[in-house]
C-alpha cells in the first residue's frame, strides 16, 4: 500500500500541480478521487470536510495527517524528499520560483475556481457569464506571467531546470484552454507548456490519464 | 537608509501580513506606499508593473531584487532571518501552518480583493453586491478557520507561539470586519484577534497605524 494518498479530482487544476510535483519527485501514491460535481459535490460530505475544511481538492494524506493546499503539499515534499530540488538553494532565487506560484495559487485560480464561478451566476445574477469572467482574469494573470518570464524562463519557467513553477504554470494553461484564452498571446507560457507535456512527470499528472478521468473525456 | 524597502498601502491586507512579519523579526524596513485608489490606482503605473507585474501590494525590495506576493516574502524572510521562527521545524507541523495561511492567502482573500470587486460591478451586472460578494466568501472562509483552529489554537493560531498563520489570520479578520461580517459566529478567530492585537509587532502593523494612512482615518 502506498505511503502517501492523494484525494483529487482529475480535472482540478491544483490537484494537477501536486500529481507533477509528486511524479517530479518519483513518489508513488495513491489516487482517492472526489468528484466535485456528483453529489452535489463530494468535497462538501462530512468526512472529507473533516480532512480539508475549506472542502478543496487536493488533500494529501500522510499517516495519520491530512494536509491541504497545493502549496503547503508541495513545501512538504520538497522539504521531506528534497532531491529532486523543486526550489533553488539561493534565497532570493526561490522567492522569485515562490512568487511566481503564488501569482497563479493566490492570483488567478481562486477567482476562476468552480465555487466561485457557481456562486456568480447563481447568487449575483450574471447568469451565462462564467465563461467572459475566468477568460478575463486568466487573461490578465497571463499578461503578468508572460512578463514576468521575460526575466527568467529558459526551457522552463526558471533556467533549464523544472521547478515548482512549472507545476503551477502547466496546470493553468490547461484552465486557460477550458476559459478559450488565446495562448498565441502568450508565447513564452505555450513554449514551456509544451515543453513539460512532453515529459512523462508531466503527462501522467493530466486530467486525461487519472483513474477517475472519465471513459468519454476528451471525446 | 534601511535595507528592506516595502511597497506597501495601508489597509492591504496582504501588506498587512508581511508588516507584522517583519515586526516580530525585528527587521527595519522602509515603507514606500502605493496607492491603490488614487491616480486610478498607482499599482498600475509602468515603473510599479516593472516590480510588480500583478500590479499587486506588497512587493518586498532587498538590493536590487523585487519580490512580490505576501507568502514568497515571508518565507523569504524565514530563510534569511530564521529567528525568531514563524513555522515549526517538524514538516508537517509547518505544512499545517502553510495550509491555514494558503486558505487565506489563495482561498478568501483574493476573491475578496478590490479589483475582483470592481470587476464584478462594472462588467458582471452586478452593481451594489460587492459587499454581499465580500461577506459571503469571506464568511465561508471563516467556517473553516473556525473549524480548522478547532485542533490547533492555543493562544495563538497554532499553540501558544506566534507563527506566520496568525499574520494572516488578523489582516484577514480586518477585511471581515470592513465587510461585516458577525465574529461572533467565530469565537475562537476573534479571541486571538484581540490577543495579537495587543501585542507591539501586530498594533504597529496595523492600517491605522502606517505613514500612508490619512489623517482622517476611522473618523
Amino acid at each position: 500500500m502506498a505511503n502517501l494518498q492523494l484525494y483529487s479530482y482529475y480535472r482540478s487544476s491544483c490537484s494537477y500541480r501536486v500529481r507533477i510535483a509528486l511524479n517530479l519527485k518519483n513518489l508513488a501514491y495513491e489516487t482517492v478521487p472526489v468528484h466535485l460535481v456528483r453529489d452535489g459535490g463530494q468535497q462538501h460530505q462530512a468526512a472529507y470536510r473533516e480532512r480539508n475544511p475549506m472542502r478543496q481538492v487536493p488533500t494529501l494524506v500522510v499517516g495519520d495527517d491530512s494536509i491541504g493546499q497545493s502549496m503547503a503539499i508541495i513545501e512538504y515534499l520538497e522539504q521531506v524528499h528534497p532531491e529532486p530540488a523543486l526550489f533553488p538553494k539561493d534565497p532570493v532565487a526561490a522567492a522569485k520560483v515562490r512568487a511566481f506560484c503564488e501569482m497563479i495559487n493566490a492570483g488567478i485560480q481562486p477567482v476562476q475556481n468552480l465555487s466561485v464561478l457557481l456562486y456568480l451566476e447563481n447568487e449575483m445574477g450574471a447568469t451565462g457569464k462564467r465563461g467572459k469572467w475566468g477568460n478575463y482574469w486568466i487573461h490578465r494573470g497571463f499578461e503578468a506571467l508572460e512578463q514576468s518570464l521575460q526575466h527568467s524562463a529558459g526551457r522552463f519557467c526558471f533556467g533549464d531546470t523544472v521547478t515548482a513553477a512549472d507545476c503551477f504554470l502547466i496546470p493553468q494553461v490547461y484552465n486557460a484552454l477550458r476559459f478559450k484564452v488565446d495562448m498565441a498571446q502568450f508565447p513564452t507560457i505555450a513554449r514551456i507548456n509544451e515543453t513539460c507535456l512532453a515529459m512523462e512527470a508531466f503527462d501522467a499528472a493530466t486530467p486525461a490519464n487519472q483513474p477517475d478521468t472519465p471513459a468519454d473525456y476528451g471525446s
